[in-house]
């Protein structure tokens, strides 16, 4: 076998992104290239374009589907929205954010950067003071990530936005939706936010290979004049050949492009605000089995508790390093490691994408046999009676289609 | 979506058949069909023959891959190893052995029905009456599930060689491995096995579409007299295109076999005595649960435990048609319904084929939440802990490549 | 690599059966087991068996869709309808007639054979003369292939009611419609059929493993009493799960549920008249390349033609044999061979299924090639020229959809 | 149907990218996402580097594969090497080398275009001139194209390093082997190249996705000094990951690490040097074809034929993007347009990848068809014939494995 997955049965993919794809956009994908100068793939790409802004819940925004990842996604919104030198106020609060502001300060920006503990929200407070002490609005832009995916931390955007409203502050509000869109609650054009974007292999479920972000008006706009340095990244490209009709300035990946469209048909037949109600019950359960352990959320309050990944802290005599080793090649269970500052001291159960209750339960039941295994006193099944006591409440979102 | 499968997330198959697939298998039969007259596919087969023969434990066996189900394979069995008339002992002890009755008895065969009660063996006391009092031979075969789908029930088959033996009795030996070849510890050359069969979508872990039968010198040698009328079913058209080296007498599904090789490959890479050692800790976890949530095991006694299926009997106040029902529509769990005499009264666990203890533990959990929510007082991660605690006393069978 | 398939590019698949799947196809087949008693499955089929009954052009027939191939669908449409004993009129026209013929006499049927020289169609003016003398209506059935795919004769089914009906005989006709049905004109309920069958990996172009049936209400009515032995191809077991719900006495493959699913979509969006026109184009566009070539159809008649697949007759200085060879080992050309009494003599080009002209060009290129290289005085570009000059004359049968 | 593409049987792309994928591979493709960070991915990247080297016959390179397309790559390519200003030689031939110059001026560079008429090779005269007046070296970089997909022109790369050697000139050799390499003869290290580079879509026979890029010694040490601004596509951060052994700075495709191990895997099975064999032979039927029908190559000297792509010059009366419209409408064939300054005066046929003799022909023939059906007088099967007579001289290029 050509293989590198050992043992029998399926794996368990409990990392916060890549995520598990649905068996029908894997279908999907099963597929030859094609042409994409034949008018078959302008015409998928544009109803594409349409219906991607739906899980940004915009309307005024104009989508961008790039061939790259995360991080491309990442330069694609500064580097169209920003020139070097550029005040930007930037939130770290965990490896991700932390990450984007090394971005930022590569490509020249001056980053003013407001760091919180890894485990808490960004300090918003710190940024009502900039704010308000910036009236000569020499922040250009507020880059933020709505949900750091290290430390399990959702921001509050609504409220940024209420205070770049609150003092009339016109910076460009940049967000890193890549651990959220598609999972949590965002809305783009009510928030004011100006760039959002996320990854193909988060809550999409899909692999990665695409970065989609939508711009707002007022940062097309500032892409006229930014003057970062920019070709691949280019949303001018873009839209030259959106007006042009043929949509891509380069090749994209067919597979990809059929893959959205099923990921898409079956968010919009679940309903958005289904997805996002599954997973605030998945999260909402596997922090319940969390506390049932014993264990600590490594997010310190509930307001920032993240419905799309839990960082869990373990005691300080055990490494998480070993809970997520021996997960993998005990149990064929995929967690996600701690990272820089927590390090060794967390790990991270992904509870995005496509989701049921009853492969949680089996994750979950995993955890406990391997906290166990480390040498953890857990009580085997606490974590999955209090997830299942919860989970057993509910009726399902979508009905049966028979 | 032209699909019926409702909801986000895997689904969780837990009949005892068609079973879970590999991944691997899916990819290998993903594929274009071929020529069958090419020399590609007689080379193909003639190594899945050679192949097949390691999974029945036989090294003087002639296999056959029949194009056709479970059924069609029984009916290949009978018919080209018995006449119209012959004297058939079988042993009714479900509704699966019930139905190949039903076969034997339409084919026109002399049966003599040795029944028990639901969740007991065979009952091997009175074939052992039988041999002995046979002593003009009338007895032309014995006919036997290795393992009863439907209560969960395996029969000692090493007891039967042994009492034929023991007489001296000529009857072959004609055997329903169809829910337990590949699972199950089964020795078709030391337990002189006649006939011996199974199905591709059972712990083999493919598509439905292949029936696979191994029959003994002498089952061979019966075969030429045999005057049951067969021509699809006929082994003597096989046997001439193997002479040939053609290998197929009418069209084979090219994705099976394809599918076939990679699913022996697994095995083999797994170890065919490792494929059983899993069966039986999964089983023993899935019997713990049971036990942990206060609910009987069809099966009777512990000599008949089957290791690929487990019957559970819910109280009388509970329509276990319910359960399954609730199950599937609720959790997209895939749970075995109660058949003809055990209908309403036991729902089945299939744990075999390509599984692992986490899903295992989802498809438990699943168990648990379903009997709460049909008004069975389970305590919630009660199964869950027993199976867990036992399971994870273990190593895993084969090493991780990495 | 696991695989047998040398060399790179494309496998071109020119023989009459198993042919090319369409992507489409392939894709919905990709996909994991489903428990056939789940509400979805039954759904899924009940939705089939309605929808097959069009490719069929029957109203009043009942479809059967076997887990088997063609062999199997001539067994269950034989041991259905008749007793042993029974006489049956049966024409051998070529080798798949024959085994036919054979199968019908080994299960006990007193088989009245009609030869015709192979590459002419079936005698009717012998039936004729056989119902004008058969007054006392001994002759219980007429089996008939509609197309011998060892020839590539067609026959005239029209005239065979005609004549059943000129003579007032109640004789069920049968019909192997194996390499016709979904590519040729084929009315079930105008010329009166009582049985037809095809199998999937034919025109409807799936992997093999369905052997699809009709019976019309006179076939089932004769099903009731005849006394032929059967059970896993016998319809009462079929007729009883259609009653009852779950539509399957035993398991079907999933996978070529969702397959024929889609099959029959793609069939119904071209429109099916329009398939069969499209394998007239390509039917015609052969013969004239074989006419180019200086070669002669073996199909001594044109009222006789195949549009499915056609029979070429090599010189008498080259073995038939070599061209398919050769074919397979040098251009990943798959031909079909000349089997028994034309082996040798005849190659065969299938050009049945899902097909368009790019690739029978390809396959007719590649003809020449195989012709020049095996010693005969082709001129290379001729027959892919004649075909050419007439496929061109045409638009496309269905429009873009773009 | 949820799909563009439309009528039956199989499409035929003949665009030079992206190409034909091997079924092998898109069935390597068809799998879930999994855990980057777990050892499995590392395990495999590691082995793809090493052996991604080999198709760049490079032993001193350093790969880099970024999740990104060829327009990617270019700006990898140049920004790790090269600082804002630097003087850099560039050859303008055609749509290609014309974006690309378009890049490198965007990003800041100081091109000296070298421009030749569309259908000519770089102007190596130019170049010499140029580098005999550099004595000081102010030439940073030579960036050429390997091959220009819109005019079909290979340029001769030895030549360019011979005259960097003969002037001892120690400019960067940066080359865009995006339609050439693993197709065309290509030697890294043999011709001193700097950095080469190409998509998974062109010669390798993937999905886009993938730009992948070798970096000489000379090259990686220019990385540390490069002041062009670049995050995404900074090699540094790569190398740190080679460092750590987790070999991915951020997320990968899963499905095309493993699509590249088996479409490596292919190549190095049929030998690299068979492939570039392969794509002469299919190269110069084109060109046979297209000189049997009087037309003409829009490459002027056979010195500079690209055997990966041929631009068909047609006659003032017909507008090339006729035929590739017509091509497309009623054949399923895909060719490619012509672009820029040869827009509607040439069309291009694409014979790189996965490629066999058959095909082509179908191609070709489909050429003729829609050459006759816009009006161009050409005899149908001329250029067949004449490719047909060409290729039916070889043997394959490997042994059947049967």
């Amino acid at each position: 076998m050509a293989d590198y997955v050992y043992g029998p049965g399926r794996t368990h993919l409990f990392v916060p992104g890549p995520v598990n794809i649905p068996d029908q956009v894997i279908r999907a994908m099963n597929r030859q290239n094609e042409d994409y100068r034949s008018p078959a793939v302008p015409a998928l790409t544009k109803l594409l374009l349409e219906d991607v802004k739906k899980i940004f819940k915009t309307t005024t925004g104009t989508p961008f589907m790039i061939p790259t990842t995360g991080t491309g996604a990442w330069e694609s919104a500064l580097t169209n929205t920003l020139s070097p030198g550029d005040r930007v106020v930037s939130f770290l609060i965990g490896q991700f954010s932390l990450l984007w502001i090394d971005q930022q300060q590569r490509l020249g920006f001056d980053v003013d950067v407001v760091e919180s503990e890894w485990g808490r929200g960004a300090d918003l407070d710190a940024l009502e003071a900039k704010l308000r002490a910036d009236t000569l609005h020499t922040i250009k832009a507020i880059a933020i990530v709505h949900n750091e995916t290290a430390t399990g931390v959702t921001n509050n955007l609504a409220t940024v936005r209420k205070l770049l409203d609150t003092y009339g502050h016109p910076a460009l509000l940049l967000v890193d939706g890549v651990s959220s869109i598609c999972a949590l609650d965002f809305r783009m054009d009510e928030w004011g936010v100006d760039v959002a974007l996320t990854g193909s292999q988060k809550a999409l479920s899909l692999p990665t290979g695409l970065g989609i972000l939508c711009a707002s008006p007022k940062a097309l706009e500032a892409s006229k004049t930014a003057k970062s340095v920019r070709v691949f990244f280019d949303w001018k490209d873009y839209l030259k050949s959106y007006k042009i009709g043929n949509y891509w300035p380069y090749t994209p990946s067919i597979q990809l492009l059929y893959g959205l469209r099923t990921a898409l048909d079956l968010i919009f037949e679940e309903g958005l605000e289904n997805v996002i109600k599954r997973h605030t019950r998945l999260a909402t359960a596997t922090r319940l089995a969390v506390e049932a352990w014993g264990l600590k959320n490594c997010c310190q309050k509930e307001e920032w508790f993240s419905d799309t990944v839990t960082a869990v802290v373990v005691p300080p005599y055990i490494d998480s390093n070993d809970i997520v080793k021996h997960a993998w090649k005990r149990y064929n269970l995929s967690l996600g490691l701690g990272l820089n500052k927590v390090a060794g001291k967390v790990f991270r159960i992904g509870h995005l994408g496509n989701l049921n209750e009853l492969q949680l339960m089996g994750c979950l039941s995993g955890v406990e046999m391997v906290l166990k295994d480390v040498g953890y006193p857990v009580k085997l099944g606490s974590g999955v009676a209090a997830a299942a006591a919860y989970l057993s409440n509910f009726t399902p979102l979508i009905p049966s289609r028979i």
